[in-house]
Order: C-alpha cells, then structure tokens, then sequence
C-alpha cells in the first residue's frame, strides 16, 4: 500500500489525489448549472445532477422540526435506496410556504423525471434561499429544462466547467463556490469522487448544516452508503459553525452509480473511506472560511475529554460563541472566553485541569492564565487560518470543530437579506 | 385587596407600587458605590451593600462548568442562609486564577467582616469584568474600606444616591444603571424591596445569567426566599440573552432582613411575591434592552405550548438566533427566520400549526406565509420596543423571553474588549 501524507488534509492517505472537477466528475454523471431568474438575474441558480444509470443514493438532513418542503419529499423517494438526478435551486429555500410549497417540490421532481424519462421516485430535489416566499415553479420548471437539455448534448469533456456552473448554481451568499473531487487508484482500476456544497449563513452543528452533494462510481449498496456518509458527517459538516442558526433545508445528498464496475473492499473500502472523509473535511472548512462576512477560518481542536461527544460539545460550543467570535475578528488574544465557552458547553469536565493553546503558545494551565508573549499571540491572531486547542485530563476523547469570526459584515448581509 | 393594573408590567397588582431607589431603601440595609481603580480611572467599581441585623440569604449562580473565584466562596458561606454584608467588584471578574483567585476573594471578604465586626460567613462577594487576568486585591480592599467608611457615617436620608452609586459600580459595558424599588403596604405596615442589576455582553438564559442584588426587609425565612428566588429566576432573568454566552461569574443574591417586622403571609405573601417577580422582569427587562450594541428590546412571547418548558426552550431560541437579532437590527419582516428558529429549539410541535405575530400583525398561519401589509410591517419593526408572538396548538405551556437586536456595536464592543 502506498501511504503518503496529503498535504491539503494532513492526514495519512492511501493511493488517492486529489483532481480537477467536481460532481459531473465521476464515470457516468453529468452535471450543468444555468440561469433561471430565480431572484436575481445574470445568477446561476438551477442545477441538475444526472446519472446515465440508476445510483445507490444516501441522504441527511435537518434536525430542524421545520423541514423544507423539498426535504419532505427526499425522505420518501429515498425510501428504496435510489436515485438517477438530482434538481437544485438557490435563490428560494421553499420553505413554510404550506401545500404550495410541497406542490413545487413534486412538480420539480416530475419535471425532471420526464426530461430523463426516469420515474418520478429516481429524483431528489433541493432549494436554498429565502424562507417563506412562494417558489416561482414556473421559471425553476423553464431552468430544469435548460439544464437538462445541456446535459443531454454535452460531452464529458466539458466535465469540468459543467461541474463549475451547477456549484455556482447553488451558492446564495457565498462568496465563493465549494468544490472538490479525487481519484483513487485500485487493483481492479479508478474510482473516482466529485462533490460541490453550499453554506454561509444560517449554518450551526446541530444537524445537516448545508447543502452538500457527493457523486461516486464507485459500487456501494445504498446501506453501507448511508452509514458511511451519517459517520463522515459527524466529524465534518456537522462540526461547522457560523452562526448557530440550524436552517430549515440543510442536507447532503450521495449518488454511487457503480459505473467504474469497482465495488471496494477491505483496504480499498478504507482507502475510498479516508478519501470521502477528506472530501466532507475540505468542503466543511471551506464553508467555515466563507461564513457570511468572515474574515478568518477558526479551527478549534478538543483533546482528552471524558468522551467523544464531550469533545464535540466543547469544539462547537467555543466555535459557536459570539465573544470568542468577536475576540477572533478583534484580534485580541482572550482566552478567558474559550475556557468559558467549554463550561457552558454541556459536557463534563474539571476546570482547573484545563490547557488552552493558541496555535503553539501556551495561554492557560490548569484552568488558570500563564504568562505569554503578547508579541507572539499578536502574530499567532493576526493570521487568518487559527487553531485553538483545549486539553483536558478527563479521558481521550478528541473532537474538531471549525468556524470563522464575527464581523461587521455579518451584520450587514443579514440585516438586509430580505430586500 | 385593592387590585391595580401596573402600568410598567402589564399585570394585575396588589396593594404595592414602585418607588425611587435602589438596594439601599428597605429598612436596615445601607450601601455605598465608590472609585477603587479597579481597572478604569474615574469610574464607581466597588459597591457595598450591608445590612444593620443579619438577613436571610438566598442565592442563584451561574450553571458553567467554570464559576468564578467569588461564586466558589458564596456558596459555602450561604450554606447557613444568612448573610450580612455583600463586597462586589466591576472591572474584573477573579474568574481562571488559579488559587490565588481563591485568596483574593477570601481578603475581599476578611476585609469587609473585619470593617463591619462580623464573622467572616456573613459576607458575600461578587466579581465582573476581564476574565484570566489577576485581581489587584489592594485596590480592591482599598475600595471597601473606603465604601465601609461610607456606610458607617452616612444617613439614611441619602439612600436613593447612595443606591444609584452601588448600581454604577457594579456596571461593566453596560451603558445605564439597573435599579429597582418598591414598597408594599399590608395592614402590619410597609414593606420595602430594593434591588440592582448588571449585565450587558456574556448574557444567556442558561443559568444566573448576570449579577443582580435584591434587598427587602420583609421577615423570610432562607429556605423560602430560596425557593421564591429559584421559582423567579426561571421566568425573568434567566430568559433574558443578549448574545448565548453563558458567564463563569452569573449570580443573584437576595438578603431579607426583617426590620420592618412584617412577616408576610397569605395574601400579603402573594402580593409580595408578585412585587419580587415584578422587580425581576424589570431589571431582566433592563438588561436586554442594553444588551451590548442593542437598539432595540425584543420582548417574545410563546403561546400553546405543550409544555412551559418547550414554551421557554422556542422563546429563548428566537431570542438567541442570530439571524434574528440581525433582522430586528434591519427591521426586516423575516418571520420564516423566527419559524426556523422554533424548529431547532429542541421542542417538540407540528411546524403545520404554528402562527406567527410580528405585534398586532400575523405573519404566517399553519407554518406558512400569509400576505400582510408591508407598511404596516415596517411601522412595527422601526419601534424601540417590538413583540413577536409564537402560538402553537400543542397545549397551555406559555413563556416569555427577552432580547435585543445584533448590530455593528456589538462586534465592535467585543472586538476590542480585552485592550
């Protein structure tokens, strides 16, 4: 096997890189973004992601007890394990707008289903946007044609671009798209992963967080996809906060259509493993980097809690607090509130057995400050990647959690999101 | 009994009204405010509350993990119920010192018995400010010395100043002083209530939420008070948030001494009940309305509920939800955001039944949207003062919940607090 370290992660890696693209990536997948006015014009905000065979799918979604009308729906054609496309806008979350709005849903659903000439129950559909505002079904149906009609005609070696456009499609107030995709080399020959998310505010650990989109063809039975994907985003999109808002629509969809003829197992299923965790990891911090108005990615790292959960607790309760937010953004090196963040966080702990490190500089020991180099915290948060690190002494539970500061400009955007 | 409807709080009344003063103004309670240097020149940061007799004590404390050095002292000298003389500090929190955190409370409260001839458990201490950084203990004795002083030669003929100094010294952010008084008149004689409040950034509904000191001399036996105070904690100062940061250093001491001989029973025990709570939405009230960077108080109302508790949890979480809090800055009519923050509060409803009331004007039905008037919506969201009203069809649970808007302030207080 050969391991080498992955430069973009860290970690460990079995025989994968990391490639060009993104969801139209992987054999068999075909992918466009278009422009359908949604709410804004000259805005891509429809996409459709098409498998040229039936796909073992996998799905998450909000903890939110107000679901998306689109969600509803996934949940049923999820049922039986399956999917062929998936239909996206931005622009308009469908969201508590009543019967209409599950109405909307359908209607996208068998509106795909009949360009690809697929059953009604192969589409997943999906929306982000503003909550409470009727869809305009009539110019998303015109964009599900337009993207439809692209995919039909176009050649796989506009992979690339296409993959572009559908992950523009269904940005709202990002400010820049989130893509990922990779390869892995095995025995039997390549499989190959694409993925593309969305999030920037409204976005809290509790749940699904966003919207995230993994194409494989790789051959993976629906229920070890399913597993695979609710482990992966505990440690990933689940670990990211912005600002502690968990939103009616967030979800993250997978589509494994087998076309590479590889189904991997033993050290290939753990390799093809690393490599989905990675891709979550990745996509998870790029949507912490680009929380609405942030001007910094906080990574917070939890070491030798009582438990996992404990750990996880810890990292989001810190990465989600407003003041360690706004010390981030002020530059100020107060790591008083870290420690007190921990201790509203629910889990169990000792406080005076707690270390808090700011990247490599040592703040405080056994619950207490320690004298440090202001000079060198100054340097330390004048960066704009940070790692907060918090050492217990109450087990080895470890747990990472990723956020971004609070700004001015988060108070701009949403302030002024609905006109 | 002669019942009133108060004008302040909306409720039905006994015979009692509000009335200038402060902690000072029961019978038997003296207080000074006075200029110790803490950490800021030319500003009131030590306070001092005594009472003539020993009084009834009882006391709430912050639910983090990591309490404060003076919380950690209160708790074993209220653990006899009585108390005679509270010592507090602005300007810094003794919180994460280590033991000498331990030591400076200890002085603080050594000093104070030592200046008033009381054994040392009869004195309580209280803390706010930066968190981790060592308290100047000198200044800090210096400053109950000179309060003590005040207090020993002072009349009681200044009692409203006297009060209005200890409400100084005690604020940290805050912007203005929190004080409270009223009086009570059964057919015993009268019965007097003073109380102060701090709190401005680091405020959550999880706990204590701030520091508040209530003063009356009514004749109430510890175990009762404590009971009163718990039970009025839950519907007033712990459903205030200003930013969901839950402070090591939260607390709410109450001191019950007697003079007036009125021990108040039946009736005049509810009347007095129903004055307490009163003083302590006010002063709740109070904090959410100067809530850091706040312009505007967002009073919130759940209605229906299956439980009081799941009322509280969707009361609290809109209150909290920082896409809230920016569309109230914006005045934004964004309701959906109001809905989707009732959904992830860990509450259990049906989104299909809910209805949303921005004041007068309802804003969706059913869990969707209805067409309201814009301008109408506009003349509401530019008030100082705005309710949103949630009601479910689950069951009778009601609560209520303070907040205030999230604005460029806030970020800007917060950046640069530690500096």
């Amino acid at each position: 096997m050969n391991e080498t370290i992955n430069q973009n992660t860290g970690m460990t890696t079995y025989n994968w890189s990391w490639t060009e693209g993104g969801v139209g990536l992987p054999g068999g997948f075909k992918t466009a973004g278009v422009k359908a006015e949604i709410r804004y014009q000259d805005k891509h905000d429809v996409a459709v992601i098409y498998s040229e065979v039936p796909a073992q799918a996998a799905g998450v979604f909000t903890r939110n007890k107000v679901k998306a009308h689109p969600l509803l729906l996934n949940l049923k054609h999820l049922s039986d394990g399956t999917a062929q496309a998936i239909a996206v806008n931005s622009g308009n979350a469908n969201a508590c707008v009543g019967p209409a709005g599950d109405e909307a849903a359908l209607a996208t659903a068998e509106k795909t289903a009949e360009l690809f000439g697929l059953p009604v129950d192969q589409v997943l559909v999906g929306s982000t946007g503003i909550i409470g505002v009727p869809l305009p079904v009539d110019r998303l149906l015109a964009g599900v044609e337009q993207a439809a009609a692209r995919i039909l005609e176009g050649s796989q070696e506009q992979a690339v671009e296409a993959s572009h456009e559908a992950a523009l499609a269904i940005m709202t107030t990002d400010t820049a798209s989130k893509e990922a995709a990779c390869e892995l080399r095995t025995s039997k020959g390549v499989i190959r992963l694409g993925a593309m998310a969305k999030g920037s505010g409204m976005i809290h650990p509790n749940m699904g967080t966003m919207l995230g989109f993994i194409t494989t063809d790789a051959e993976i039975p629906s229920v070890q996809l399913q597993a695979l994907l609710r482990e992966t985003v505990e440690d990933s999109f689940n670990m990211v906060t912005v600002d502690g808002d968990t939103s009616t629509n967030d979800m993250v969809l997978v589509l494994a259509n087998g076309t590479s003829g590889i189904k991997p197992e033993g050290a290939d299923w753990e390799a093809f493993k690393e490599m989905f965790q990675a891709v979550s990891v990745k996509l998870a911090k790029d949507i912490a980097r680009d929380g609405e108005g942030a001007t910094k990615l906080l990574e917070v790292k939890v070491k030798g809690a009582r438990t996992e959960e404990d750990a996880r607790l810890i990292a989001k309760s810190i990465c989600g607090s407003s003041l360690v937010k706004t010390a981030v953004f002020g530059e100020e090196a107060n790591w008083g509130r870290v420690l007190c963040a921990s201790g509203y966080s629910g889990a169990e702990f000792d406080p005076t057995r707690v270390e808090v490190w700011f990247g490599d500089l040592l703040m405080a020991k056994e619950g207490a400050g320690v004298p440090f180099d202001e000079e060198k915290a100054s340097e330390i948060l004048a960066k704009k990647d940070l790692t907060f690190t918090v050492i217990l002494q109450e087990g080895t539970g470890e747990a990472t959690a990723w956020g971004c500061d609070l700004t001015h400009d988060y108070i701009t955007i949403n302030g002024n999101y609905r006109s």
